[in-house]
């Protein structure tokens, strides 16, 4: 039994960009040769947030509507005042997403469904280079 | 330390079913002898859910309101337009509430509150027969 | 590699009270001189969770806001009336938010970003003595 730690790395737009990293945390999995294990993915930083969803656009837009509506980007934010970052959309729709999200290893495959794929959501409001943690604990 | 896997099939009636697994989940957790370990819990499928409430059904009643507020059912969504699929609303909603669970195993039991159960969610809009696997990591 | 337990213990005042939980969870991984590991946090309990986000006391507003949206607090709900406990919003937020969350362990510390605190969502109508089960798997 082992840890294995690495860092996915990624360009995003930002305001509540979603991206497939399903392919990349395929690739760390098969790098490392894993069987069994846990793949446990956390996003460092407190405007980004991880689920997992069908990627498809259309989808993916409707993701984004109900997003849009539990916290709505055009309303006052306390700490938009405080800050003026202009950015407290983004810190409550990552805290209402949430940070982590963990799937099994079985075959050397990670256990998804056929339609379904890990995602980054990245809520804040502008470009950013995203870090992604992939924590594998392998048999 | 080992990983111990099992798989949890239940039938459901889709349409935002929600279903104490509970009871399951302590069989395993019997059924292996497990004394000190963590639990996941995960959903292959992309309109399945899971978390944890008190599996009462007025508050049942309850959770299946927030959600359609969050997500209604008879809004458009961009997914049924392009698929015809009719259940953009139960992507949208598997999205928000996510597919993995982790509870810890303590003195051979499940360390969760006295009113405190593991729900399965379907959101799917029609019956289906879900798998969920059980991974449990044991010391 | 070995399971290490500890358990939290947070007065709060209930009604959406939310607390940075990082200086205790800080303080179990240097008591324990973990260095690399899985930190799983938990709330036994079916009215609090658990999440991430800056602890800065604008954007605590701001997500109590969007919690309210969600959930409001003024609307009937079933559980009530049956149970007459009047927490039926407490059950309904705690199920949306989740009662898990997993943080890495590298180099002796919590992976976190630079403004991202781990909180404790405390949405019972009453004040509370909370328990939170920290169990982490160290190398």
């Amino acid at each position: 039994m082992k840890f294995i730690s690495d860092i996915i790395q990624i360009e995003t737009t930002g305001d509540t960009d979603i991206l497939d990293i399903t392919p990349i945390v395929t690739d760390i999995v098969r790098k490392y040769q894993v069987k069994t294990g846990t793949c446990l993915l956390f996003v460092p930083g407190s405007t980004g947030a991880l689920t997992t969803i069908e990627f498809e656009s259309g989808v993916i837009q409707d993701l984004k509507d109900a997003i849009e509506r539990a916290a709505p980007k055009g309303i006052p934010y306390a700490h938009d005042k405080r800050w003026g970052d202009g950015n407290g959309y983004s810190h409550v729709r990552a805290a209402l997403i949430g940070p982590s999200l963990n799937v099994p290893i079985s075959e050397g495959g990670l256990m998804l469904g056929t339609w379904q794929q890990i995602v980054l959501l990245d809520f804040d409001n502008r470009p950013r280079t995203r870090r992604i943690l992939a924590q594998i604990l392998s048999e």
